[in-house]
């Protein structure tokens, strides 16, 4: 089975990425969870990123702060589909570099990234790239889609009866 | 086989979002171009939307300038993977209109956004994503990335022999 | 008589939004209230686009935040004039997101766009559009103002005594 | 009938508001345009602001680039809705600063603001609002997004046979 | 003998702005303070601008926040030299759209704006103006920068002596 | 009788700061033009913030571009009021960098801060100061306002004659 | 043996700057500590900056707020490469003053420009430009490095223990 | 004798990168310079920065531009001190990626950053660093230092005599 490797920059974004390792768990999908830092153990990005596609890994997730060199860094280096999750770390201004380092890649070397500390987002788009050829998976993405409208329909009648 | 959907809300978006289409037939992929508005054509994105992953679609690719709605519209409706490409069109506040209203989508609604104009990199995101359940697909992303490397080392070479 | 239709993107926009609806029940106009995500519910945003107007609404107030699409997609289905509130919400960047994805709407599907979080100011807009084919209302209005420049008067006095 | 003014803060801001002009023509509605500075007109802003809902106008559409007080202004002293349009005057950094001048009012006094340079979404919005309670201009606003989605769908059927 | 006026456009104001009534109280200047409202008051702004220079006033310092129109409109109306205080106020997207409302006055129509929240700025801006024509308080001026001076050299001292 | 300076930091500012000099000429001041270089004239720029105000000058204005420290720097040295342009220079980043350096001065010491490229700005703020000292340079700032309204009601009466 | 100097514009950039004299003691370099306002010791910022490389410095490690001009001013004055570190004081915009009036200086000034609030890179950065002539602090560096790495692969391994 | 190294991501910086390559030979210092692409050729990036300090190299400089990883990841894996030239590439925002993916680094890798284009300053910066512990570059540097002086008064002198 396919499984999803979602790494972080510092062990300080772990509070942000759990949500993406929940979300992954909740489509019951195989998670592989490690901290590989671009700039303190560039050998094991080098040896993480050459070698993902060859251990099983189908989808690499991808979150770091600052001037986050992370996801693209694993985009120069691995084939797969690298999935970047900018987070608003304690030195970041604003969030504006963490966006903008990991969105802005050149052309041959994309990143697909979502929201600022979107990583809940993160792991249900890895869900749906693995359902793009997957129909299990596909069916658990549609159920997941109609139980968030069943919420937002409830909260709505509650609204209405207040 | 597999088809990937480039769509793009305005005819003026061709020029940007050309790029993923002539990268999806550099890598042999089966590509389907259309225009859908979400402002001007709601109806035909709710189709289109609804019906995407039945119509042999695994993939999609749209682009949008402004207020860019049409990326997050169609993930709210497909659970196919969207890859979202802000385009800088003139009635763009420096692009940033179209990257924030690409990028931060709520919990729940991913939108894999690329960077400002980046519909190359659509493509190749597009073609990574299929790659990663298509060993030929991946093959041949592992050739582009080798062939990305030479031109960059040839440029290397001349620089140093100038 | 005409209804205005105050609807929010999600349950959590509720305490920003209660202030068009105060300010609008200040000035005795009917007030419909409800919940409608153009990401988790995208039919009842149809549903709701297409009829406002066969309903007894005459302006629709929408509020969301981050990449909020409710505004401009309502504005893209409804003939009606819509007024747009971007909010603060928690997963925005300081809320540029949130402004600039329902002001920058392309030419043809106008948005009018308060102030962040300015809710409070799209009931009185709202007002004065009712205003402008009713006396009554417009009456209303003056005496409103009326009422700010009396509360600044008498901060002055009392600034002027301390 | 209604009339709608169009002002503008300078003459230099009139290419960018004659589209607010022509689309109002275009929707047959009555247009009244004139010069009105806030900054070297005050005290015909006075005048104006005062008079206007007393001189047939119903809604009232004010251009302005910089720091742009002329939509805020009239705002404060007309009863009336007024739409404010950022003009990205030569002087303006990048926009920014008529956006935000012009948007960011206090509670009490709203503009309702489009896009940069969205003159043409201003007189629409304009006509929407006559159309709340006249329901041959709404007919015509109708007609209007229809013939917009045959431009697309138009434009997609070429698109597809090229 | 010259006085100064300081105006808000919020009672709201009056903390940041009190630091400006201190400093010139500081520099033994008279000072009158007051709330005028450009958006609420606009008949009061009016009476005042037009007649400071008449009422004795030499200089005037008006703050305000979000989109800041006060200090452009008495500068609009009035001779004197004008200094806006752009006051970061809670309805303030970070401050950006009170300075750059007060900043970007167009030709002809100059505000000297300071700092964000920068009254106390403001107020020995206002010192060094009269200060200009009066050689009594430029000398004040002079022994204000010395005091500042021996504050940061007895710091050094104190730093150098942990 | 009052001398203006008007010092810039490189001679690439002079067509920008050229506007400072001419409305200073309307106004029949007597103006001293002069280049000096924060950075690459540092004995310079002491020599003459530490006399301005014993040479007969009044006011200061200074001009620079990017990280842009003249004005602040005088400041820092000279009693007098001091006007800061910020220019866009060829190596600013849309002039954000020169507004800030200029803008945010810590309390103590002000600078006047006027629009970007705003050098007419600051000559006309340079005047009032004067004027508000001197009756016949104020009679001048009336004059002057009543000739820019002058050139609005014209236009306006040109555009509706056309 | 080469000196480090680590000055400041105010007491209150001491908490921030503190971490660069810990990691340079950490790397036992020499380190000279002192308040220098740019703003309200001039005098002793130039004494500072025309002598340091007379007095035994090698490299000068500078920290400031808001307009910070004094990493430039000792830059202009000083032969020495000038290491800036904004710091994001309390009267800062975000930062953003802060990091462009440091970073932006104008050809042939530079400043060796950090992180908002990176006074610890700062410290780094003065020892790798003492270890780029003498191998024992090179060493340190490396050294350093590869405790850096140690904590990560530590706190990799417990992650995958938990 | 110590070498310089100038690398840049690609051919396509080499107009901005020339500055740097011709400053340094107006200092005569030795200058090796070479294109290393972090995305393209991760493999050269690594051979590279591990082994620059073996190689007779003592400072790096390294430009890049949009989301430019280049200059933190030679400083992740080099023990000499790196200077980042952000490169306003065709696909940057504005320089804003590229300045803030080079300049936010995390604590622990630092990259001098210089200005956005700023290639000379890299080149002053690195012989200023040489000079730190080399008297004869440093000799240089002060004598750069009189040129621009000289320029600058040569510059003032004609201003005033024309």
């Amino acid at each position: 089975m396919s499984k999803i490797a979602v790494i972080m920059g510092s062990k300080s974004d772990l509070p942000v990425m759990q949500e993406a390792i929940d979300i992954l768990k909740h489509f019951k999908l195989e998670v592989e969870v490690d901290i590989v830092s671009a700039h303190r153990t560039p050998e094991k990005l080098y040896e993480f990123s050459k070698n993902a596609h060859k251990n099983g890994i189908s989808v690499i997730i991808a979150g770091a702060g600052g001037a986050a060199h992370l996801p693209g860094m694993v985009a120069a280096m691995s084939p797969l589909p690298v999935i970047g999750v900018p987070v608003k770390s304690s030195n970041s201004i604003d969030g504006w570099d963490s966006v903008l380092s990991i969105l802005q890649m050149p052309g041959g070397v994309p990143v697909a990234t979502v929201a600022l500390n979107g990583a809940k987002n993160a792991g249900i788009l890895a869900a749906q790239i693995l359902g793009s050829s997957d129909p299990n998976v596909q069916k658990s993405i549609i159920a997941y889609k109609e139980s968030m409208k069943a919420k937002v329909l409830e909260a709505s009648k509650e609204l209405n009866h207040r």
